[in-house]
């Protein structure tokens, strides 16, 4: 099945069953009023709702009305806990490279992740604000889950089957401000702002056959400012699946229902296929002619992110935000 | 006022409040079940809730109970944002001195902060559970807040006004992941597990003078096994205060409603008053005589933190966590 959370002037908004095409949508409030309700109590909530996801996408609902994904919240508007890992070791090799730093071995064995701020998600069309430019902002195009309680010290494949829903993540990034941060020692704080999802959340069994050991195996599409900037495989080149990244959280501690789990910026070594985020081609850039030509995005400016199934349908909706700086 | 949550099964449990001496209790019920439905409509429900503690702290309310921390989970058991500042700066420089590493200038006016997990927060007597004591297990003393909805940009003073609650908090630490961890660049990951927080979390106005400019001006008690391991000073010392810590978060983004803000590990120059945190106290030893004699917590081991007002009376009640080792 397919969920959304509408926009109802409250905070959490309200939970929405979508059509699989997209084109239709059902309150689903005879269920629960919030996506947080259900994954709080996934076995009770989630077969009534798999009932109304069936007959909505057979046409047999009354009070279904057209999807507009502009209407949408992120699926969960505020999340109890977002970490995210960097895991396309292709991704994190490139920028390294471009600034001749070394890639340590463990970086191989050892999932490289940060704990992100999870109290104000933004929903798929909302504006990206920034008060500076000079901040650097940077998209960057992931794939996401959300999960179930999963017990401190879970294995990799435990954690696999304790993940609910996909979705797709654009994990903003304030490019400027993140060296000097990252050599405080604390990690990331104010060099990633608010992060953005898209208008759906799936079950995996949705994904059929490209939902695999963990990984999305489907191409992730971003298009910056109406021009493709990258069209990268989600799927094998993911160093760590999902039930590894959930498991390095879960080492020192448990996991509760409606974490989100973000796998990190998308990254293909075939560099014909693009780039997921502004800052890989410019390590790219920097790699072949020893500086970057791209810019940082700028007031105005337009990120689209979105991935289709084998026959080309949208699965999730698209992520589609402008950058907007305050005067 | 002075606020509780009770633990009852569910996982947001039953708010409380409770009688300035800690005497007492009164469920909420009438006004709202949660903490967090009491900070997303603050101006509502908060002067309910004060007529509720005027009441009992008068002895007119008829359903009183004997208040029992050991079934407190935390204030907000789980919340939609922690951060944690690292504010006293004679905390980072005593650890910092005792490794030889240099102290950046720009660390008197760029405060230190992470980003925490606060999908699972402990109560005051919950075990702190861990897989392994070779992890090094540290206690930290700390005071945190709790805030309103807080705009992006907010200057210092703006966001003194946005602090609803103050709270105890044991930010507990595993030293012995943590220099791997920090070495990878994206700061505390699995060297930050679940954080335990005071039974009581009060409004301001409960601490009279002692709350000022930002900070709580009285001492926070630390106890190791029964013997005081520290008895430092929240407030002078505290370099940056809690505006500043809000306002740092608030640079690239707003933050909303039952946010959790530390002020990190509270730390005196006067090293006759003990530590908040066992590090720190190996610190001392290594700079006094070239090597740590205190050992981190093991299984069994027991941490008190308190603090007290000007006639001796507990404030917040005791945190009061005993570390378990599952076999």
């Amino acid at each position: 099945m397919k969920l959304a959370t509408y926009r109802d002037g409250s905070r959490d908004g309200q939970l929405v069953v979508v059509s699989r095409d997209l084109r239709h949508a059902h309150y689903a409030s005879a269920t629960a009023s919030r996506l947080q309700q259900v994954l709080d109590d996934w076995n009770f909530h989630a077969p009534q709702l798999e009932d109304l996801s069936q007959a909505l996408n057979q046409g047999r609902t009354r009070h279904a009305f057209a999807f507009d994904p502009v209407r949408c919240m992120a699926p969960l508007p505020r999340a109890y806990q977002w970490v995210d890992g960097s895991a396309f070791i292709n991704h994190v090799e490139l920028v390294r490279r471009a600034r001749n730093a070394e890639m340590p071995a463990s970086f191989h064995t050892d999932p490289l992740m940060y704990q992100g701020d999870s109290g104000d998600m933004l929903g798929p069309c909302d504006d990206i604000a920034c008060a500076d430019e000079a901040f650097g902002i940077d998209f960057e195009s992931e794939v996401a889950v959300v999960t179930g309680d999963i017990a401190m010290g879970a294995s990799a494949e435990t954690a696999l089957e304790g993940i609910r829903l996909v979705m797709l993540a654009n994990d903003v990034s304030l490019r400027n401000l993140i060296p000097a941060e990252l050599a405080k020692g604390f990690g990331f704080f104010q060099g990633k702002p608010a992060t953005a999802f898209s208008p759906v959340a799936v079950t995996p069994d949705e994904l059929g056959a490209a939902w695999q050991g963990g990984r999305l195996h489907l191409d992730l599409e971003s298009i910056l400012n109406g021009e493709r900037f990258g069209l990268c495989n989600a799927g094998p080149e993911m160093t760590f699946h999902f039930g590894q990244l959930i498991a390095h959280t879960t080492r020192t501690r448990r996991i509760r229902a409606g974490t989100i789990v973000g796998g990190g910026t998308v990254s293909n070594k075939d560099w014909t296929r693009g780039c997921s985020c502004i800052a890989e081609k410019r390590a790219i850039e920097t790699i072949e002619g020893g500086t970057p030509r791209t810019g940082f995005m700028r007031d105005g400016d337009r990120i689209r992110i979105e991935m289709k199934d084998a026959d080309g349908a949208s699965i999730f909706g698209a992520i589609d935000q402008v950058v907007r700086i305050p005067r």
